[in-house]
């Protein structure tokens, strides 16, 4: 039986603020969570109906009834468990092979699906302005269906982080250079900006690489392509060329 | 003054089988609406606010109160104004270049973002299977963003389609050829199946070539592209070699 304390404070976990002071956040589903189950995540506490099968010990397992299941998932159709994770102290480290660096994406949709990219094309860093959406945003969570598992994402001063790196750095800007025409490393940095304004103008450097996609379309009024299918296309642009 | 008839009736195009019976679909917003009433398609009748600004006849044109706009709006934030539009015919014709067949396709998001793929990459005929979700759906509609003007959307049978197709088809199938080695036309078909099975296993036939994105992320668990993101890929590499 979950007392109203505990579905306050588990649901409270939606909110980054709650997030930071618990060091806490959210999974649903049983995919999900038994991927979270066995990976490098610790688990804090798991909540899960009589469907779920388990060998968790008694002190990080509780049976609810599917009635307590409405009342903290976040899900339209919740699905046997809740389980709640530690967030893990993440430090920028060397790093070769690409990185991808997002500058203050919005939308967790948006940030969820870069995250399955990275998983899909093998990109294990994912670096994000501190302004950025939070990748333990239960949205964001649920979006990478376990791609959070394979890629570590960091949040840093972008500007720091991007004078410091050693790597040749690539801006995505509408007027960079054609990326089909362009020569691509396979130890790179691939900057992404925000949805409406693209990178922040004091990101850029002269001695920065710039790259964009070409438009086929004749018309102009063609708005440009969202941010997540523009890094499926550079992603598969840097890895074909090892192909 | 808007009537409560004439307010179900608006609302009830979010419904396809009022869409079919009026032959309208429903699009909103000031960008959106403005792009549909400079296109091919016919204005049926434009609701607005005070703030929208135009020159149609009286007959096609009504000027609403804020709330009335809440009223029939069908979006968080309703932007000035609410348009119906006639559901044009379209008809199968010959084509050369490359035209997007999607097989039972069901997320309206998904959609919405292939037509603006099209649109980018220069496609300028989308056919779906007739149990793919409709494009005049509002979500799919807002979705667009305006490029439901520039690319045409058809319904029809995919078996009867692709066997009277005299363009090469590729399969998006995930034990396909690597789409990086293989040699690609410009003009043909390129078939993206339903989100959770694939291409329909009825419409697979020996003599069709077929395509997949590899995978360069090691584990075996990471979930499959979503189909906007791999068919933005696999439009890119069908465009980039001739670029």
């Amino acid at each position: 039986m979950l007392s109203k304390n505990e579905i306050k404070r588990i649901t409270s976990l939606t909110q980054k603020k709650y997030r930071i002071q618990e060091n806490l956040f959210l999974a649903e589903g049983v995919k999900l969570v038994s991927e979270l189950l066995q990976s490098a995540f610790e688990v804090y506490h798991i909540y899960a109906t009589h469907a779920f099968e388990t060998n968790l010990p008694e002190s990080k397992f509780t049976r609810i009834s599917d009635a307590e299941l409405h009342k903290i998932s976040q899900l339209v159709t919740p699905n046997e468990v809740v389980g709640l994770f530690r967030i893990p102290a993440r430090q920028l480290s060397e790093y070769k092979g690409l990185i991808v660096v997002l500058d203050t994406i919005q939308d967790p949709g948006n940030l969820g699906t870069i995250i399955r990219l990275c998983d899909w094309f093998g990109v294990s860093q994912l670096v994000c302005s501190l302004e950025s959406v939070d990748c333990y945003n239960p949205k964001v969570v649920q979006a990478t269906m376990g791609s959070l598992t394979r890629v570590d994402v960091l949040y840093t001063d972008l500007n720091v982080y991007l004078e410091n790196s050693k790597l040749p750095v690539y801006l995505t800007l509408l007027e960079g250079d054609n990326v089909y025409e362009t020569d691509l490393p396979q130890d790179a940095i691939l900057v992404m900006g925000n949805e409406a304004n693209g990178i922040n103008k004091g990101l850029i450097k002269n001695d920065y690489k710039t790259l964009h996609i070409p438009r086929f379309g004749q018309m102009q009024q063609t708005e440009s392509l969202n941010v997540a299918m523009a890094t499926s296309i550079l992603l598969s642009e840097f890895k074909r060329r090892k192909s």
